[in-house]
């Protein structure tokens, strides 16, 4: 928790946003929470069918305090979440940094930047709030990419489902120290350390036949 | 699907192992599920908490047709499966390849592969499974690790939880192709094309003050 928490305004606290475990390394702090979010694009949403959960992968972007994620029209969540109750979710967020090797097996973790959000995710219907989210799911992934593409057409928007879910109940969890061996593991012969794990995106792969140059967005690609 | 199917298993195919979109995107075929899950070590974990979705990224490993997913036996979900009727539960790993750039917002994509595992997780209370798993759970991220660190002791152990999951209702889903871009597309102006990315594992960096020198295991550490 912040020092200064005017400074750094935070989401609030709940029963489940606040971990059984390690509670030193969570944080509702809203930048700290933003940062992780913007850092990725890909999120695992997780919704309930039948009574059983249902997690799966797709991207999504940050505008402000509000998620917008990335389905299609016919797909389940999408579906459940058209109606005026909206769809109960939890959208996570996982960056790993390293793998953590420590002289014990017990001690060996990893360090990683996570955000779990939970709340009620609704289908985005209004056309002028469908294309800011379109905008923002397109450059949350690829920074100034939305002004240099065909925007989509009518059949196509129809054909897009994005539901929107506003940060509230949000925590953020990250792990960022060495190897963490016991007091009395030091003398033993065997190895600690970090292995450091990156997500790296190489060199932009014109499609063939393409004649267009690389654009100045992806020239500066940030990642 | 496979042409000779006794050539190449499959897990069986249910309604919600059937995607309701892209599904050529999709395979039950053992060999492929099983490659996917052996190039990642991290899963997302989604239960069901009073009727809400919760997903939590955790580490996995694979041991023939079942999986083992790490927790600590003070954490939600693993009180959760403690009992006899386990709990019901989605695992979901997900490997991005690339970033897809159309000529159009609307035909962007991610080439990625991805594996949707359902089913009752059960917490692992035997001893001599807990070895096995414990031992796979670090072997599977860092191949030959658990030979060279001091094995858990009964306290480690018993503050360890660790749920098994039986590979029977799962399905993988892949893309692996170029720009898609529309026909009517092809003269635009806009650059169309892949990103790749990669998930790097970079030099192992020993724990300040060490004097184990890197062991083999980690000099061919093959990710």
């Amino acid at each position: 928790m912040s020092a200064n928490p005017e400074d750094s305004p935070s989401y609030s606290r709940t029963p489940r946003t606040t971990p059984t475990r390690y509670r030193d390394r969570a944080t509702w702090e809203q930048e700290a929470i933003h940062a992780i979010l913007d850092s990725a694009y890909i999120c695992h949403l997780g919704f309930v069918v039948d009574g059983a959960p249902v997690v799966l992968p797709t991207i999504f972007a940050r505008v402000g305090s509000r998620l917008y994620v990335h389905g299609s029209t016919g797909s389940r969540p999408m579906r459940n979440a058209s109606g005026e109750q909206g769809m109960p979710v939890c959208v996570t967020v996982t960056q790993v940094d390293a793998l953590v090797l420590t002289k014990s097996a017990f001690n060996h973790s990893v360090n990683f930047r996570s955000v779990v959000a939970h709340g009620t995710a609704h289908q985005v219907t209004d056309p002028e709030e469908l294309d800011v989210a379109l905008a923002a799911l397109v450059d949350h992934a690829i920074p100034g990419r939305s002004a240099e593409v065909r925007p989509a057409n009518a059949k196509e928007l129809a054909a897009t489902a994005v539901v929107r879910l506003e940060l509230d109940e949000v925590s953020a969890k990250t792990r960022e120290d060495g190897a963490a061996d016991d007091p009395e593991d030091t003398g033993l012969p065997y190895w600690s350390g970090l292995i450091p794990v990156t997500t790296v995106h190489g060199t932009p792969e014109p499609h063939p036949g393409t004649a267009v140059p690389l654009p100045a967005h992806l020239r500066g690609y940030p990642r």
